[in-house]
């Protein structure tokens, strides 16, 4: 066993280096690497992709998961769930054909460039034939993969978060349907009573980055083991517990959004900083799923980056570095503002009481597309539909509509409805840990040390050793129940709008 | 033939992403990879080399071009010299043993991290054990190599530059060693005779910065196929003619250094960006060879950049950018300061005059370990015993004398000599440009464009497509003569000292 296991290690850090050249490759393509290269850096990947496909698809490899799949009680916990989890992965993976397989990582490898193009001449009709192939793939892929018990969206939905269905979901987005609407409606029906005038007052890029230092040091994010770069859509990228990245974007009139985007992305980056450093080289290292990913990025974003007690500490030193922004607001009127609720049309731009709608419009585009209920032609105006029907507000333009998020363009149908579960997930996280720790006395020290030392403890550390809803139950000392989601958000907008 | 042809293409595709995505890591890991990252990347790194090796030690591979090989003939002219010097230099890899050579590798991967604690604590004898493993290392390699014509020291010469041994460079050497001291002597022995007092005013990063984009368009570095970041010392690395890239350093109490670094780096650049782009993905792209490489850095670094055509075009420009430092003075007198002569402890901030001799003496040393003239642990000794001869000034620390450079860390011995080969190739280069350009009035003008497209045609263009003497006797329309170098130096000096 010890022999099996040994060299099954090695293969892993084979991969697991693959896998860190692939991310490093995409770190440097989105932060600096320059126009022209684009070709020839996507010709490298795609080589280096093979090579990592080549040993992920070798008969050594399969053989030495399948012996130590039969024999998992011989294996510690964490080495038995990653070998149990690889082993589903390789069957999964093996079951589509290398060659297509090739072929469509070559599609997607340009897929991203000929979305750009289409969101910036507006034109749905130019990504359209590439996001058809696209999705013939993933039609393919739920074939390759059914069961029977097992088949069509869900499929893909459970490759992001492996216990939710569309069954599970339909529940979720049900309750939210059902009791935000109102909500929302009852909110956006009278003039904001607050004041927002300041919020679009124009801050230096270098004011902004300053803010987002301050804000790196309150997060207590460690630049031993991390650093920050500018991309154009913020994002992070983790390489285990030493190396954990995170871009942000700063457009002078709109400074809260890098506020909260350094926010977000340090909540994912803690996560994998703090994950147990015995797994890193490990395929147990990052995140439980895609949901717990999310959920980590806003908490930090939303219940402790959104709540006033976070800006009754912080606010002054904010104020302090751009007067002339803040110079004549109070920390209460920011805590106000930054939770203004609003109909709009961009997903990341949308408020936390709004944003699940968002999710669920396109959770349901992406179910009808894989029940076959909608032609890909017709997603524009089904989108807009979408939009009017629960936002009540008008898209004039497939950039403001069905051309705004990159997800589609790279393959991920079943990806977004993680983004409101992760939310979801956050809201009964905060509930738990109020109930262990005076989360407010902490927010007002100079930072959140205590609040990182709960998550590791009880979520961060345990990185995907084991499958999201044991770590999450484990952590929340119950099953997941969206009714706090619900509860919270209803507390929350009830109060700042004192309904 | 097609189909061996077709073959070796495909493998040399792989090995090209290697490549490719090593000095990407090396990319990352110099300018921005957090401190704490160093183990986990290096292990990663390792693993990724190994993956190289095999590919590059296949059975598939040799046999490959030993069948190509034998078929010069029925090739391209380029191929065929890709395929020589392939075959050459794996015939070289194989004869080390793999498990030494990835022993080396490893030792390699540890050794910089080393000397840089050793040259931070002053401390040549922290030093000393990995140095000496790496110099057994090389005595092994050179009994590997060693044929009944070429032995010793010469194989390790002959790695950096093929068509020079200890013959041709002592016989280089020799001359420099002849001409250049009476002359260093006649300058440095009477008080200096301009002003250079503004040379250490203190120039803020920024404005620096703003100087460096200034001379990346006076240069025409296109960013979208390049771009620049920081770091200790500044370095250049090339993906290819769509993606070149370097760094530079800023010190408030230095800023021509920056200038000079961004010119020297913009230089090795240049080289590779107006390589043809048909060499892309083949083993013909890059540089002729070490010494080709540099002269073109020092091409633009000291003919170019430290001229006065230069600065009569480009000094007002920049002393509106910085008029603190740079209002009171004349571009007359910045010129002559650019260029002041004096014996000093650093290479890199060496003058043009004495540089050379940097080079020398690190030459000789290396030629006293190789033939076993010399024990490791006297080569602080000898290195300030030098310095003292040669320069006449005192070496006061390690930091200062024999630990001041990397590349003994680095397993580079038979490198150095190539630097000052590289300025005696540009100032022969020069020579030739001038009589075929009006160099000075194109210095007039607000980019050297036309400098850029000469080099281009008659020699950027064939990178690494033949051997180096070759691309350079055509170009110089005469074979290498070192004498143009010293009459170059002793022009241009005995006019700024007004000998």
């Amino acid at each position: 066993m010890n022999n099996l296991i040994q060299r099954y290690s090695e293969i892993r850090k084979i991969l697991i280096s693959y896998n860190y050249i692939m991310n490093l490759i995409n770190w440097d393509s989105a932060t600096q690497a320059p126009a022209d290269c684009f070709e020839l850096r996507s010709t490298r990947y795609e080589v280096l992709y093979q090579q990592y496909y080549n040993q992920l698809s070798s008969k050594e490899y399969y053989d030495l998961l399948v012996e130590l799949n039969n024999h998992l009680d011989q294996l510690d916990n964490t080495l038995a769930h990653e070998v149990e989890v690889r082993k589903k992965e390789l069957d999964k993976t093996l079951k589509v054909p290398a060659s297509q397989l090739a072929d469509y990582m070559t599609l997607l490898s340009k897929s991203e460039n000929v979305w750009a193009k289409a969101k910036n001449e507006n034109n749905f009709s130019l990504f359209q034939p590439v996001l058809t192939q696209i999705i013939n793939y993933n039609f393919d892929y739920m074939k390759y993969q059914q069961t029977p018990t097992l088949q069509g969206y869900d499929i893909l939905l459970k490759e992001y978060e492996p216990h939710f269905t569309s069954k599970e979901y339909d529940a979720f987005f049900g309750l939210l349907k059902k009791e935000l609407p109102p909500l929302i409606k009852q909110i956006t029906s009278i003039p904001c009573p607050f004041r927002t005038d300041f919020m679009s007052r124009p801050c230096s890029v270098e004011k902004q980055k300053e803010i987002s230092l301050y804000f790196q040091k309150v997060l207590c994010f460690d630049l031993n083991k991390g650093l920050s770069m500018e991309s154009e859509h913020p994002f992070s990228t983790s390489f285990g517990t030493s190396d954990s990245r995170y871009t942000n974007h700063f457009h002078v009139h709109n400074f809260t959004d890098s506020i909260f985007s350094c926010l977000h992305e340090i909540g994912h980056c803690l996560y994998e900083l703090q994950n147990d450093p015995s797994l890193d080289n490990t395929f147990c290292s990052g995140g439980a799923s895609m949901a717990m990913h999310e959920s980590q990025s806003r908490f930090y974003e939303n219940m402790i980056g959104r709540s006033e007690a976070f800006w009754n500490t912080h606010f002054g030193n904010i104020q302090a570095i751009c007067p002339e922004v803040l110079g004549d607001v109070s920390a209460h009127e920011f805590y106000l503002a930054i939770n203004q609720v609003k109909n709009s049309f961009i997903r990341t731009a949308a408020d936390e009481l709004t944003y699940p709608l968002h999710i669920m419009i396109r959770y349901d585009l992406e179910k009808a597309i894989f029940n076959k209920e909608i032609e890909i032609k017709d997603l524009p105006t089904a989108w807009n539909h979408s939009i009017k029907e629960y936002l009540g507000i008008d898209v004039k333009n497939d950039q403001e509509g069905v051309l705004q998020d990159v997800h589609w363009a790279g393959g991920s149908f079943g990806y977004f409805p993680t983004y409101a579960l992760g939310s979801a997930y956050a809201a009964q996280i905060d509930y738990v840990m109020r109930k262990n720790l005076d989360v407010d006395y902490i927010l007002s020290q100079p930072t959140v040390k205590e609040i990182n030392a709960w998550l590791k403890q009880y979520i961060h550390q345990f990185g995907a050793s084991d499958y999201p809803e044991i770590i999450l139950e484990k952590a929340l000392d119950e099953p997941f129940d969206p009714s706090y989601y619900v509860s919270y958000l209803k507390d929350k907008y009830t109060k700042i709008y004192s309904l």
